[in-house]
């Protein structure tokens, strides 16, 4: 099941309460990947819940979380034929690090759609895209985590910012399919769509709500990030993600902050 | 205060517990607005909070709230300089009705953004536009609410659906100015975008995420709503204000269910 499937594996330790070990490959130095976070608790919320699918969580990022043992709890709240809401928070050391509300739903493979705008303009081809895996260790979200990034949106690594709110990169997750939590990690997964308009540094994510809009094909994922506001050090970053029968299957918004201030 | 302010007032019944008394005014037919439900959410998050706007508020529609009586429980996670997160409940006859995720903080009035994306395209003229109130009754939302549509966003009225996702129009908040809270209703106040690709009838709200983007100028709000799939029974509906100053001042998502089918 790849690391990504032990790293956001779940233990039922009681009614509504899971074991988790967080896990410091899917992190940074700041702190661990808060799509990351969100696909443990959507592990939990599943299983909880008779149904298969994280349909929409709405996550509020309290505090940093650490590598280490966690414990996820899932308060069910209603449930329904076509969808089940539950409270779910991950705790680790006494204290609410994320609260989230999770619904989950049954959603039916290769579902065509009633109607859908159009798709995103096409992304280079992978071999076109650029990386930041190091291919020396396995210690680091760039290592665990495939992204091919379209150089279009990477200028701010040179100091050429593209001067809108964007981020592109193909997405695989190495030994592991594509199902829900994937999607879960692929929305937070992008640099921060605001490093194209001047920022410097980390972007903490303050809140994040995504949907899950189809059970994605295998393959890569296109991850289509934009935004629309940077405001009093306030900034949204919306995501798009895309499966290789072009479907979209995932939509986010996040509001964050800006870190390091604006050049 | 207009009706809008005495319709979201909370009465702080003791530590995090506030009563409420919901108006059928802000109603239709099957349930109280959802828009109305956050606003009166958000007056007592921001009640409980050192901050003073409701800058992103995740909400979870568990059941129909009725008119009548109800409880707000707000729970503090965190507080901090920037922002203080909440879980905030509406509770009827001992039920949980909605839950939310509440982040509160404080935006600077007339604050000059660092970056925006394109404003949409104008609307049409508000005397170019159409209502639904009968200036009979203030008995239901057509006539508490001002809201001034777009006759292109119309068509489903008399059976020509736009075929896209969208609703669009202006609005007012009779005998009260625009705040936190009437962005609130704002974000949910448009005829379902998915009337315009054939849903008929009411299309109940699973999940909504809003954030307050700016402290909006007094006038009246240009509402821009869209989405981007109908698929397994469920839509997004997305929603942008735009205050009288030409700012961006709140925009939301919601997840909801087509309610009486597609034609």
């Amino acid at each position: 099941m790849g690391r990504f499937g032990e790293a956001t594996a779940v233990e039922r330790a009681g009614d509504g309460r899971y074991q988790a070990d967080l896990d410091q490959g899917f992190g940074f130095a700041e702190a661990l990947n808060g799509g990351y976070l969100m696909a443990v608790l959507a592990r939990a919320a599943v299983d909880a819940s008779p149904h298969d699918h994280p349909i929409s969580t709405a996550a509020s990022f309290l505090r940093v979380a650490k590598p280490g043992p966690a414990e996820v709890l899932v308060e069910p709240r209603k449930s329904g034929r076509t969808a089940a809401m539950s409270r779910v928070t991950l705790v680790q050391a006494g204290e609410p690090v994320v609260d989230a509300l999770i619904t989950t739903g049954t959603l039916e493979t290769g579902l065509e759609p009633h109607w859908t705008g159009e798709a995103p303009p096409a992304m280079p081809a992978p071999d076109e895209c650029s990386t930041f895996a190091s291919g020396k260790d396995d210690r680091g979200f760039a290592d665990n985590v495939e992204m091919l990034f379209d150089p279009a949106t990477m200028g701010w690594l040179d100091g050429q910012p593209s001067g809108r709110l964007e981020a592109r990169a193909w997405f695989r997750l190495p030994g592991y399919g594509n199902d829900g939590c994937a999607l879960a990690l692929a929305v937070d997964a992008l640099p921060p769509v605001v490093l194209n308009v001047g920022a410097k540094g980390w972007a903490p994510t303050v809140e994040l709500t995504w949907h899950m809009r189809a059970v994605p094909a295998p393959g890569r994922l296109a991850v289509h990030g934009g935004g629309r506001l940077v405001a009093g050090g306030w900034f949204d970053e919306e995501v798009e993600v895309w499966d290789s029968a072009g479907r979209l299957v995932a939509q986010s918004r996040q509001l964050a902050r800006v870190g390091r201030g604006l050049t």
